[in-house]
């Protein structure tokens, strides 16, 4: 039982002037704040005996310093821990591969719908096989880890760790495919891939060894194949808009940023306003019949005639994961949506001295965390006695769970219970009768404000340009750049020499996509960049 | 539909006597067989055209060549395939990821009783960690893989790939565990390990790239981590006996035969009759404090003593897909236990010349299939026209589905349809009325019959013996030998010398466990290899 709370201000390195420290009487205190509580407090619990309460927040600002920001949020937040034996490395934590279970069921089970079986190829890839489709080494090969020896012998050949299966399943697909009747073929799995990314490692978004699906699919004909590439890519649409809450957009890859070896990639692409890069979500292939014929695949149609099959791949990322926290997280922590938060709320007693039990809060607690499971909803309680409630609320913002239950001694007189948001902040004192209703009620808010605050940043944060002083500017002001183009490779080169890297190391601007949604594109629009007439809209940018 | 069926058996290579062909009339064929049909068989389809059938079947029988018997089995009942471009390594196909997905949902939900929860680290070792604890490092150096280089640069330091993650996850432990309140800290993860064995690679029992799931646990004290061991070789008993049908036995591991770095192993072991070799089917450790005091992991108990934590790992591989496939797989293919079968019920028409059309048999089939599915039992049809039925049965027969429904024209007009036991090949006719009913009560029975029939055979190949001369005539004989032993490292070691190894291959015998449930054990009882006098009764023999 907390007897009293002693808040050391001393020692805090990032205690603002948000907080308010409310001393409701001689022996209790209510810490109200909008900003981490961070450094240490004290805490001097029934036994009489003072106890340290230390706790790391966040230190800097999202609007001030995103990429020490990002870094703190994703290991504050207990999302993942740096893995120093091996950097650019990372450790995944409970929440990190909850929400990748998530992912995983609900695009397992769309992609059952369409027949898709799931695999499991080996992560070894011959030197042969690698190098078989010139474009696709080319892309790959300055970032593939080789494996040289075993044991203590050197094996006669080194053996390369997938950077992706192409060219591992590939030799298959031509043994397997005979005949128009083993098509279509689809396969996916779930793995680890390697890429031995020589610097600029970031958690979740460019790591040298991630977890993803990879999808590949034959079929006999161009248009099965298309339709496919887009199937897919309105799948990993809505893995973005309605579980994680985070607008994307939909598009072509140009000639320089499509998938090395590919006839055509789509893409969706999200934003990162704090720093102004775009950030590809997910990607799905037509491989075109580039592979077929380096990897002899073909069958005999209805017809007795042989053809090469039509090849689509297609993958999704824990990237998705650092999307999410960049596009939601805040000052003070982790955002979950709810439809992928591990823990959807936390319920914490709130004790008043003298006036209840603490053990009668604490049942409390557990009767409501009861109550929520019953209908569904994960939930759990933080009833430990050696931390102040506000430490604890502090570490449920950190940590990302969408709401927030307290239950203090005067919920308990008025059969109440109160209900804090993670992503506004607002509160509502909700009957006990109503709670399961309400609860339901608030997360759908919370999922439906989530995206509705992103796309509007989204939309904000977009602007359309026709000449290059405009994007220079726009490039400037960290927008994501609409622009007439007239769809030529030495041209985006170009773009990207001339607009320079900007001040936190961010590469040039390129292509991002060309969307699949147009905008209306008069006859006599001239490209932004080299003034020769434009052929489509591209959206353009810094990116990571 | 079929019009007439020409079995060609001259090139068939292993149609026995058992295979019947009956001409019921002018055009139409039905083939019984009770063996596998091979070789290649001609169908004159409705088009008037012929059309090959080439169906590759088990050419040898388990009882006379279990070695390729199993590959046979393995390949052709569409378990997996062998990966040429690396040695030793195979491709899951979709019904053995099937099995590990039902495997893996079983185990997760048991452990989430326990509070495990999930993580992901990374797949690379430095050679720091990796040879932090003596013992553990000899166990696996010889069969580590090493990355030397990345794209076109060699590495500062070489980087081991995991063959199981102990000097992985233990400097986090370290770092994450301060006081009493962060133990028990558990931690599962499902991932691939390298094991790069030098030679004997065998489908799903040794590869050198596997799936498993590897626990790793801390506890403040010796009592409770020696209890999860035993309540996690519980499940893993269970994944075994419940969902593969496979009989195993609880014991502990000679000094000689414990995991590198442990305490103390207990395991499961199964036991495969027709090589009267043991097979390790899955191992919970107990580490003890050793790998405590070389990752330093302490914590602060409720007295502010710091102690060192007591640690367990324990893992369960893709090899118990190989235990079940060599436990119940017969000459005709795979048998899948129902509880982990992809598929429960193949069903196939069985077209009769003139009596219905085939159009209408295909129909009863699918609605045979859609019953099914609404009862939650996984099924489907094969209502392929190019090939006959009894080319069907025999496919269904390979790939192992625990029951097949026949439809012909009888069945249609009886209101029935025939139900065919895979593991027994025993036939019923049943009205459809009673067809969910029925289907679930054999399925229930083909699980309980397999277990039985695994079982009874394992007590009949299980011999207790008390002196050398029994031993060896046991060994000579494939049995698993239960016998009396002095318990001294030195005596195992000497008895693997002298049993030699047998015409496959095989090892030489050791000890495979000291079973948890011990037989009395006379005060005067002698060890069987060294006369010394005997501690305990353990299982021996040769071992995959």
């Amino acid at each position: 039982m907390v007897k009293s709370v002693e808040v050391d201000l001393g020692t805090s390195t990032s205690l603002g002037s948000d907080t308010k420290i409310i001393i409701s009487d001689e022996d209790s205190v209510q810490v109200e704040t909008n900003q981490l509580l961070t450094g240490e407090a004290s805490v001097v619990n029934s036994s009489g005996k003072k106890k340290k309460e230390t706790r790391l927040g966040i230190s800097v600002k999202k609007d001030e310093d995103f990429g020490n920001w990002y870094s703190e949020v994703c290991r504050f937040g207990e999302l993942l821990e740096y893995y120093e034996q091996v950097k650019g490395c990372y450790i995944l934590k409970p929440s990190a591969m909850k929400i990748w279970n998530v992912i995983r069921r609900f695009f397992d089970a769309e992609i059952e719908k369409m027949d898709v079986e799931e695999y499991y190829f080996p992560m070894f890839v011959s030197r042969g096989a690698l190098e078989k489709e010139k474009d696709h080494i080319k892309g790959f090969a300055p970032e593939v880890a080789w494996v040289t020896r075993a044991g203590e012998s050197d094996l006669e050949t080194p053996i390369a760790l997938r950077p992706t299966s192409e060219t591992v399943i590939y030799p298959y697909l031509s043994k397997w495919i005979r005949g128009h009747r083993d098509l279509p073929l689809k396969i996916n799995q779930w793995n680890n891939v390697v890429r031995w990314e020589s610097s600029d490692t970031t958690p979740f978004v460019r790591s040298r060894e991630f977890l993803w699906q990879e999808g590949h699919t034959a079929f006999a004909t161009k248009e099965e194949a298309e339709q496919e590439v887009l199937d897919v890519l309105n799948i990993y649409s809505r893995v973005y808009e309605e579980l994680l809450a985070v607008p994307v957009i939909k598009g072509i890859k140009s000639e320089n940023e499509k998938f090395a070896g590919a006839f055509e990639t789509k893409s969706i692409e999200a934003f990162i306003p704090s720093t102004g890069r775009g950030i590809q979500a997910a990607t799905s292939h037509c491989l075109g019949q580039n592979f077929a014929q380096m990897f002899d695949i073909t069958f005999e149609d209805k017809k007795g005639k042989r053809s090469m099959v039509w090849q689509n791949s297609w993958g999704l990322s824990t990237r998705s994961i650092g999307v999410m926290v960049m596009t939601h997280g805040d000052d003070k922590g982790v955002v979950f949506p709810p439809k992928v938060a591990p823990v959807k709320v936390v319920v914490i007693q709130v004790p008043i001295k003298g006036a209840v039990d603490d053990q009668v809060l604490c049942d409390a607690c557990e009767a409501v965390v009861s109550t929520l499971h019953e209908a569904g909803i994960r939930a759990k309680s933080d009833t430990r006695d050696n931390y102040s409630c506000g430490w604890k609320y502090a570490d449920q913002e950190l940590k990302g769970a969408p709401l927030r239950i307290e239950i203090g001694p005067r919920d308990l007189a008025n059969d109440q219970v109160r209900i804090v948001r993670r992503d506004t902040g607002a509160k509502m004192d909700v009957k006990r009768g109503d709670l399961i209703e309400q609860v339901k009620d608030l997360l759908e808010k919370i999922q439906r404000n989530l995206y509705d605050v992103a796309k509007r940043k989204l939309e904000e944060c977009t602007q359309k340009v026709e000449t290059w002083e405009e994007f220079e500017e726009a490039l400037r002001q960290k927008k994501l750049i609409l622009a007439p183009w007239c769809d030529e490779v030495e041209v985006e080169k170009d773009v990207r020499k001339r607009s320079g890297s900007d001040e936190t190391g961010g590469g040039g601007a390129k292509t991002l996509c060309t969307p699949l949604e147009q905008p209306e594109l008069r006859e006599d629009t001239l490209c932004f960049a080299s003034g020769k007439p434009a052929k489509k809209w591209s959206y353009w940018g810094r990116s990571y």
